[in-house]
């Protein structure tokens, strides 16, 4: 399904090499202030051209095809389209039918009978992010202003220290291959209750958008998988006064479905790009035959570099969701 | 939200020591046989009793209030109810304004401006994952039967062997304490294409409704977590034939948002339970003060016990909402 | 679909000879009173007996199954049941293969493939709207204070005079027939601007409930089918003061899909019941043959009588669902 | 809400004097052929410049964003865009603050807090429609091809006879006035339960989107408002064979909310176009008078006109919705 949300309510669509890629937006709050410029930073933070991602450059301004009159949003539904420009489907074309590890191809062709487009990963692709990202801006724009985010990347190729990043990256590109990682988002200021018990809990509406992001193969809030490894009373959380306020936050600001007052903390872990410049034996479709494969195209050494902006925005859109 | 699902609906109600606990589910197909019986074996999974879980005793035998006829289902919506029996509020009581840490209490007062009900955690109890399961084995029953679900605790307190288990729940049993765990479900059989790309993915649904039950803080797929600290020359898994098949299963079974074939892998990490016997230092709002807290009632010492059962459940519940 | 609403969020459940009919509320906001006398009222307007009606007898008092605490409710979902009582399902029996005629009976044993329960008319029976007008009485307790509803027979059998109603009944009781009816409700101190343009506007979601009542052919808004022969100079409302009150009042409360500040004014249109004391030509899937049916059990002569209880609730659960 | 549709999902959006209208439709198979003139037959229908429509032109050919490959759907959301390029916001430039008679400016003016876009009814237009109507075509594209579609408008002006109806267009134009009119669609072919028990009734969803059109005003399926004023012997509709036909057809191809195997039959009641030639006395919010207003821009003088095109597409998507 290509929408989400009850509140502030997403529609997506778009293709890797299609003519566009955009988002409509309802219950955008009329009288909101959007230019393209609100969008600029997270889109940049986003944007291929870091070392580690692909050499792919699109301008990624959006442009506004309905909801916003004189610079402010109406109240309208919002449409916000990407088109795309630096497509380059000839790098693509020799895959045919000799389908990327850990790509959606194979699944795509047989879910949609073949008729799916194949250019680029097509509806499949990490492109449509960038459409994430601008929804997020918006979710942003109409959260509470004492919210704070801070999203980072927590580990890269299994390493926590920012400082060896770079390492990792040169070594795994001049191997040809890639590597995965960790995007931890902070949200501050969320007050105490939002989420709900139950089937729209905080931790559920996020994690559900975070699985939507290409790449993304784990979530955990507060502690996490370490929690499992810990004695209740290593891992309870003491209250200390009326406001709620805790001693620790091993919950990472969830108890119960619903926002505890304290700081939101969620990581997504990402897998390794699958695109490598390595040769890889898969199957030929078309030859019926087990073969190397050189993935052509341009490509993230590490998705998660990226993922940290689409991660913030997903995490800021169902917040939007279910703000109070 | 108490609902969920697009083709298998279900809407939950209920609290801990009100009358009962129920779901309602509506898309079940008509002509499926159904008896109390097909429901002892989760029912008895997820009951009290075991060691190392509370000794609460419920009957936990569903009532069908709707949608069966001549025990069989109809195809109108199928309610199922479980009174509540065997409850003893005066244990929580005591604890009335006096906040567990690291249970909803705190956060459900402040929300429902304190006319949620309190005793034994009210709509936010475990005790509702009575009709969760109940629900997949409704689902079990409409998904095709050569799925097959295997579950099991994977992690008791930071140990993966379950020949030691028995002997972590006695320890943390003597000191009055907890310990979290992990369930991991794995369902074979589901053929390539199940899920929708980008927010019905398999796992945006699957992870959905695993946050959805108490206790859950994390999720992860296939390698998960450790495929953040994977090179993707390794992650990668190599198709080996036209039916997809893999020579690795580092996906888990979904490669974007969809089934790939191959087996779904799943595990969910609970937290320790937060109710310990140990006397806990936590604010009083009715003293205003900071003060040992002693959690009376029965609970359990490793809530993935139980947990086991509803993963299965939530897992199945998500398959069949998603079947083609 | 069993459910309805996005805020103030309805799941149905129940059939008319099967164990109970119940309504699962989720969106009550916590701390309104409510005991069983709440919904005396509304459901005695609905009760079978008065003239017209038929002779079945029902306690219709609701049970509490969940989400109220002390007398309160407690923002988690409410669950309202009423068992079945007066139950003659050997009424039907005589008629199992002779399908009723304008009943759902055929549709629902091709639909269901023969597993429907057939008792009564099993879950398309209209013994689910006392599940409706319990409803309606939860979304009028939690609108505004300053809304008022005046509902009534607009029209019996084609007559306009409620001093004729009477006569109208007996004589149609006296010919073993039956007779439709036009019910309107309206409902005062709507603020300006509930709905949204499209597809939630107030008439899309007012109809959208109204024709999910049994016997419900019609609806319109305002002058509705009688604006069709009018003249836009006749039609318009012209605006009088800031507050938008108009001169006149064609539109019913609603321009553009949101609600103007004037009095909302609905009718919708119930065929007369289909169940009468005549026999009746019709198929008999049993013999293969058209063949005289005598239809058994107890029904209303004008259903559109207990249908205005039941409008009244559908368009309060609306607004309850709309209210801002 | 902006969205409608559980199976054939769509959401709209866009201004009358914005940069676009259009439509993203997911859930539409993969596999089918489109082109831009599989829309000309329907959107020329609903295009202005018939006699008693505005003189407004737009050149409406969809615009294919998202969703089509080598011009077959790819089964991922479908995106229809119609740049809006015949605009001439000043001649609605004088009307600010003087809202029209039965338009929505006034209501939108007050919900959007004075945000909305006020040029031609900004989203509120009847613009929007040109969408509809598209994914309209789309629908009767993936329903199957044994479903006929005949609509027609049924009366106009209070006259049924059509010979008759270009007469009260000239008098209604020569006189500066507008008149209302029925729009009747049957559809043929409809197997035998389609549709939901209660809140997913075929009715309620038609209905739904019938109302979602503007200057809808009522809605009747079969006999209707005249079922009211039957007996139910005159109104049951005796069945005649096992495949479910009937001698009549009162109910219009709906019982029970599902269909019967009837022809679908549903009248749509437009009320005459609010927008008159002549002047209106009305309030005028920036001189605080109630002062004549002259409506300017291009108006149709019977909206039900271009309204069947709407009607058609508006039953073709909830039909989409709801086959089975």
């Amino acid at each position: 399904m290509n929408r989400f949300g009850e509140h502030f309510r997403i529609a997506l669509w778009g293709e890797s090499h299609g003519p566009q890629v955009g988002v409509a937006i309802d219950g955008v709050p009329p009288g909101i202030a959007l230019s393209a410029e609100d969008f600029a930073g997270d889109l940049a933070r986003r944007q291929a051209g870091a070392p580690g991602t692909t050499s792919r450059r699109e301008a990624d301004v959006p442009q506004f095809a309905a909801g916003l009159y004189n610079g402010l949003t109406t109240g309208a539904p919002l449409a916000l389209v990407f088109p795309n420009g630096d497509v380059r489907s000839q790098d693509y074309a020799a895959t045919a039918g000799h389908d990327r590890p850990s790509h959606a191809d194979r699944v795509a062709q047989e879910r949609f009978g073949g008729f799916n487009d194949p250019r680029g990963g097509g509806h499949f692709s990490g492109r449509l992010t960038v459409a994430l990202v601008a929804a997020g801006v918006v979710a942003k724009k109409i959260l509470p202003e004492t919210l704070t985010f801070a999203t980072r990347i927590a580990e890269m190729g299994g390493c926590a220290d920012p400082l060896r990043f770079d390492e990792i990256l040169r070594e795994a590109t001049a191997e040809g291959d890639s590597v995965g990682g960790v995007v931890e988002c902070r949200v501050g200021g969320i007050p105490m209750g939002w989420g709900e018990p139950f089937f729209d809990s905080l931790e559920s509406r996020v994690a559900h958008l975070l699985f939507a992001v290409p790449a993304v193969k784990g979530v955990e809030f507060g502690s996490g998988f370490a929690a499992a490894r810990m004695r209740g009373s290593q891992h309870n959380d003491p209250i200390l006064d009326a406001a709620g306020t805790t001693a620790s936050n091993h919950a990472g600001g969830v108890v119960g479905g619903l926002s505890d007052g304290n700081e939101l903390v969620v990581r997504a872990a990402f897998k390794p790009t699958p695109s490598i410049a390595r040769p890889q034996m898969t199957f030929n479709r078309t030859t019926g035959r087990v073969e190397p494969l050189i993935v052509g195209g341009r490509h993230d050494v590490c998705v998660a570099l990226r993922g940290a902006a689409v991660v913030e925005a997903a995490v800021a859109i169902a917040l939007a969701d279910l703000r109070r």
